[in-house]
Parts: C-alpha cells; structure tokens; sequence
C-alpha cells in the first residue's frame, strides 16, 4: 500500500506556519483530554489538534474497516496493534480529509467545530500504555565518554559493547509524558572518601537525551524477529528523556545495573511520529568496526537523520540550547535492537517502548547528558542568563526538541519538556 | 476487619485430601479456562477449582459490593486493585460457604455442578497481566555463592549488598505461568579463550529458585511507600523460576546488568497465596549485619516460614528433589524491597510482580541454582535415573514447590513446573 500522506506537493486548507514540526506529512498519533473533558485519539496538524474519535463519528472514516470506538481509548494500544496495514490507511485518509483539493470538511463548520481544538483546548496525554520499555545503549560516543570517565580512556568501551547492542529493562509505570513535573529523587549515595551510604536528595540529577520507538505488533514467545523484519514491527518514535540520578547510580548499580537512578521518571514527546513519515529521512549508520554475527548484519538505510537539542530554562528565565546532536549518529539501528531483543525468543507486545540510549555526538557541544557536557561538572555549562550547571537544577526545565528537514519538508516531533521540582514533602507531619 | 478464612478449626463439606496445600485456610486466587472455554478467576480448596464468577451469578457474593463481571476476567488485577478490603471480605466469605456447618452450596447440586471444577477439567492461565516486573538479589548465601564463584571468596559481597536489597528491571512479557514449555535460548557467547563471540544454544540453562510478590494497590508518582506501610500494597505470593541462561549473562551484563540472559521465561505458580492465608507462619528476617538507614529498618516479623523444594524430572522418569531451602532465610523483607523500589518516588502499579531473587540455604543441598548446586559444573548434582546434570538438559521438567507447615495446617503454593524443549526451529524452510 503506497504512503500517499507522504506526497511532498500536498497542501493543506488548514492555516498552518511555514516551519511547523508538523505538516501535513506529518500526521502523527497521540492522545489528548479535549475540552469537553473526553480523552480521544488525535492527530496534529500545524498548531491545530484534530480529534479522530469525532471525525470517525461523523462518518470521514467509513471506508476503513475500524470498530466504532477505535479513536475513543485512552491510549494508542488497540488501534496500533493491527500493525501497519490498518494506521498506513488511517494516516493517509487524514492527509485525504485535509487536503487543500477536498472541500468536504473544510466547507462543513459544524464538523470544524467539532473536531479542530487550538492546542491551549487540550491536554496531551501518555500516547501508548507501555508494557515493557527497554533502554539501549547504542552511541559509541556516548559508551566511550562513560567508559572514559568513570574507566581506562585507553580501553573505554567494553569488550561485548562492539558486538551487541547492549540494552537493559526499564521500568514502564515511570514514563509520562511532557508537561508533568518531576521531584527531585531521593536515595543512597556513597559520598566520596566515605565506608558508609548516607540517604537524602540526588545531588546529580542529569538528564539524557535519547529517542525511542513504539512497537506496533509482537512475536509469539519463543520466536526471534529476523532482522529483515523488524520495521514491520516498529510504530513510530518519540523524543525521550531518560532522567538519571548519577550519584544514585554509582552504588547501586553494580552488579545488576541502574535501577532507582533512572525508574524516578522517563519523559517522552506526546505525538508520535510514525516510521513512514520518517521515510524520506532514512540514512546509512556507521560502519560497524567488528563483523557482525548473523543475526545482527543490517542491509540498507536503516537509520534517520533526525535534528536534535536540548535547552535548559531556569524558572522565570530564557532557555539556553545546551547541546545539538543527532539520532543519525546511532552506532545500532533500531532493526538491530530488535533483531537482538528478540533472539533468544523474548516476546514483544504491541505498544512496548525501546529506547536508543544517550545519543552523543563526536562533538563536545553534542553530548547528550550533563554528565558529558560538564565533564563530570569539570566544565560547567553557560547559561544565557550568566548561571552555570554542572547537572540540573531544582525548577529548572529541560526541554527536548527533533525535528528532520530536507528539500520539501520539515518532520518534526515537537517537543518533551519536563520540570524539576524540589524533594517530594509529605503533606502529613511526620511523627 | 478480622481474617475469619484463617480459623484453624474451620473444616469443608468438601472431600479434600488431609496434606493438601489449599485447605479452607488457605484459599488462593487464580484465573483458569473452564470445560465451556470461559475464562474466570477461581479459587481452589483440596483438588477442586471453584468458578467464582459462577458463584457470583448464583448471588452467594450478595452482600459484599461487587461489579457484576468483576470475576468474569482474564486477570485479576481489576479484583486486586481496590486493596486489601474488598478481596479479604471475598475471601472470607468463601469460607463460610465451603464450612461444613454452611449447608446452602453443599445441598444444591445444580449450584455444585456449575462452581466446582475438577483440576483436568481446567487449564491455569497467568493470573495477573503484570505491569513491571523487578527482580530482586536478596539472598546473602546466594550472592555471596556468585560473589565466590565469579570474583573474590574473600570478598563475596559487594559494598552496597549489605545497605540496599540491590535489584533490577526484568521483562514483564515473558512471564509465564506453570506448564507453558520454553525453548532452549539462542544468543552470543564468547567462549572460553576465545576474542570473538559466537551464536548458538545456550549450554548453561539454569533454574532459579525464586518467590515472587504481587501488589494490590499503587503509589503515586514521586511518593514514597513508608516501610511500615508496605505490607498494604501486597496482595500474595507465588512460585517463580527465574531462567537464566549463565553463558548468555556472563557475556552480556556488563554495564547493565542481565537482559537475554532473564528475558526469555519467568515462570510462576498460578495460584496467588494471599499474605493473609500466610499469617500464621511470619517470622524474623536475619538480623542486619550494618547498621540500616532510617528508611529500611523493618520492625517484627516481616518474612515467612515457607519450605521450598526443586526437583528435576527427565523425560519419561522419575523425578528426582536437588534442593531444598526456605524463603526464611531472605536478608531482605519484602517490606524493605517495597520501601527501597519507591524511595526515589518510582510508582508500583497493581499488580506488579517482585521476584525474591534465588532463595539459597547456608548447606550445599540448600542451593537454588544449578550454577551453585553443581558449583559452576564441577561438582555434578547426581538424578535417580543414574544421569547427572551440571546444568538443564533438553526435556528436563523442573518443578518447584513451597509449602508452609505448622501444628494446625499446611498452606502450599502447589508448583511451578515447566519443561525446557530444544531450540526453536523456524516452520519456514531458509533461503
């Protein structure tokens, strides 16, 4: 079935600004609250939020074979878990409704009024409940900077890290979407010189600028995904936050890897951007430095030139742009982590969320967490308003932003915003 | 409320074996197929699976507030996520109707063939759709085996061991309940001496003796389970085989810890032995060998006398019992590895799953894991049928039980039982 959303020529009879994330190729999904208090499946288009669980009741969606109440769920799960076939048809019957050619809803302002919302009238939800959210670790640059820091600059990548796709399980019930605030964690820490773990507020709380992939259909368990495969199983994608807590980290996480570091918070971008309106961005990823093992040799353009950048905003203050990297960067492809997720017969569930790891440039403007923008806190980070960070600070807000630009067109995913709130206080004395 | 199931002087107008694990004290929770393909959440007395949602359509449930289909559900977690109040007054009320003095069930044979099941005449499915899945390493005998093995006898522990009940994020889609076979894992491996990893079989498959807890109700983002609140957010225990395929890990969990090594099958038992049926038999955890932070010291009997047992059972033999241990002599409490997951303001969801980690006794014969029963493979652990095993061979059962026993009852778990078939072929014949 051809990507007819993706058309570059398309135009849309919505007043959209020229260097919106979020044309009309575009058409990403997600989840929002409208002002009628009714959570509903949407799309975005320019600033305008479109409500699919009205436009289906209004008949606009009739030629597709979905349930009644597809669009009117609290998450993506059940649409998406068709796979590909189904949402393709839905993505590009919206490009269709919307077209500045088709004159059936743009002359029709009841049903305008129905399903267009201003993005002040919403409020974006989680898009997807997660099942299972793994995090890999796939930046070279990203393993090396750690591997330099904290181990031997001559021997800074592990020996496994060139040979597969290292990645861990995440906890899921810790993903929010951008806008909620998160506290400050508290924890043990072993402070520097001393036998003993004291417990109180993480004084390194570090973000780490990532991207993640939705799955839209599984494998049975017991049954690996072929490598050649695994786009058939992949969604779309979103900007993702993996908030850390390095000094947490640092006790605990030997032997069995970070736990209370990271499972505080994980924030995501609310839209997410499908893999065929990444299309026109695919690109090669590096060369891999060892053969691969079968299992994980990768053909063709598996990765995307996706723009990205981090900003702090300090409370009240301007937001100065910290870093700017790219997903291009990735030393393993999304089709990789999968192949290797699954090969020993691990089971994937629609609306599972991998993330990439910390995407870092080679660069040191293009570092992906503080931890390597700063050094260790070696080389404070400048801010616009003559403050420095050496990792974030209470109220600051860290803020996300992606976007792919070619010849015809911009695809962005908006942004993933998050603030940092002091130490959660119970309300209630304590005794 | 009091917990009236408990009386030790209750008997059932049911004909029940005297050893059984599922006396009218105990009265666990599960999910099962019946003969007419409908699925419903039961309980089991003796060796009868008894249709709750059945018994709720006859109104013997009338007088507790319940939703119509509250039983008629794939899961329980819609059930177990009021709390404590709503499934202790259910449970208690099952007991009155199978008390011998309660003639009302008992004389009407329609009502008795319609709720009462024999156990071939149902199959066990998972009993919860759990959420996320941790896993914990809360043995001391267990790391301090690995510890020995794998890096220094005189420094079996690591520093944080003795301060944080150390854990990580397991996979929550392999979770499987008891008889579900798995195949053999594929994965890399570097073998010994060599520089480059190979693909194959894992040869080292091993079982891990674990007990896992399922949550009741959940906290919110950002705020902390006191330790002496945690208890609340408990519904029961099962059984838990953590598989573990020891080459597969040792090549892998560098930086982060285990992934495939773990992620393809948990098994569990599938009857959730609520923490009320196990009252009876609380008891003290090991004294702590530092001293705790505030936050983690545990006050009276937070553990549980339950004898555990693991046998293997090549195909066509007998089986033969390798280990025997106790969930007693857990270092740290689940009271403690509640209060530790959300410390940090991580939320635990309803129906959440906390595995133990392996469940090894100070003696040899007290090990929960091939890997320390054979002790890495040099000292192979002898079966009745003349065979060794260093670790599981294809088409070997292995099965674990648990059981509490005091003057008055004995409340078991039943078993977790799960055969290991070869390597998965694909059906497709390969280019």
């Amino acid at each position: 079935m051809p990507i007819t959303a993706n058309d570059p020529k398309r135009k849309t009879w919505l007043d959209i600004p020229s260097n919106t994330d979020f044309p009309i190729q575009n058409i990403p999904f997600g989840v929002f609250l409208t002002r009628d208090d009714i959570v509903t499946i949407g799309t975005r288009i320019g600033d305008y939020a479109i409500d699919l669980g009205a436009l289906h009741q209004l008949g606009y969606f009739d030629e597709i074979p979905l349930t009644d109440d597809i669009f009117l769920q609290d998450t993506l799960n059940d649409f998406i878990a068709d796979g590909k076939k189904t949402w393709r048809l839905v993505r590009n019957r919206i490009a269709d409704i919307f077209d500045e050619k088709n004159s059936q809803l743009k002359d029709n302002q009841d049903h305008r009024n129905t399903v267009l919302f201003t993005l002040d009238e919403i409020e974006m939800q989680l898009p997807v409940q997660v099942g299972d959210y793994t995090d890999f670790y796939s930046s070279k640059e990203h393993a090396t900077n750690v591997g330099t820091m904290f181990r031997d600059p001559d021997n800074a990548l592990l020996p496994n890290w060139l040979h597969i796709p290292v990645g861990y399980h995440g906890r899921s019930s810790s993903i929010i979407p951008s806008g909620i605030p998160v506290h400050r964690p508290q924890g043990q820490t072993l402070p520097a010189g001393a036998s003993e773990p004291v417990f109180g507020p993480s004084k390194l709380v570090d973000f780490e600028l990532e991207m993640a992939f939705i799955t839209t259909v599984g494998n049975p368990l017991g049954e690996p995904i072929p490598i050649e495969e695994a786009e058939d199983y992949i969604f779309g994608m979103v900007l993702f936050n993996d908030w850390s807590a390095r000094d947490i980290q640092k006790w605990e996480y030997v032997p069995l890897g970070p736990f209370l570091a990271k499972n505080f918070a994980s924030s995501i971008s609310p839209w997410i951007v499908t893999l065929d309106a990444l299309e026109p961005f695919r690109t090669t990823s590096p060369e891999p430095e060892k053969e691969l093992l079968p299992y994980l040799q990768s053909q063709g353009k598996k990765s995307f030139n996706i723009n990205l950048e981090v900003a702090i905003q300090p409370e009240n203050k301007e937001e100065t742009t910290i870093s700017k990297s790219n997903f291009k960067y990735m030393y393993w492809n999304m089709s990789q982590q999968l192949a290797h997720h699954t090969v020993n017969g691990c089971p994937i569930n629609s609306g599972d969320m991998m993330g990439s790891g910390t995407i870092s440039g080679p660069t040191p403007d293009s570092y992906g967490s503080m931890l390597e923008l700063s050094w260790r806190g070696e080389k404070p980070v400048k801010l616009n308003d003559g403050s420095e960070r050496k990792f974030i600070q209470d109220n600051d807000t860290v803020i996300m932003r992606g976007y792919c630009e070619g010849k015809d067109r911009r695809i962005g995913f908006g942004e993933v915003s998050t603030k940092l709130l002091p130490v959660y206080e119970p309300q209630t004395k304590k005794k």
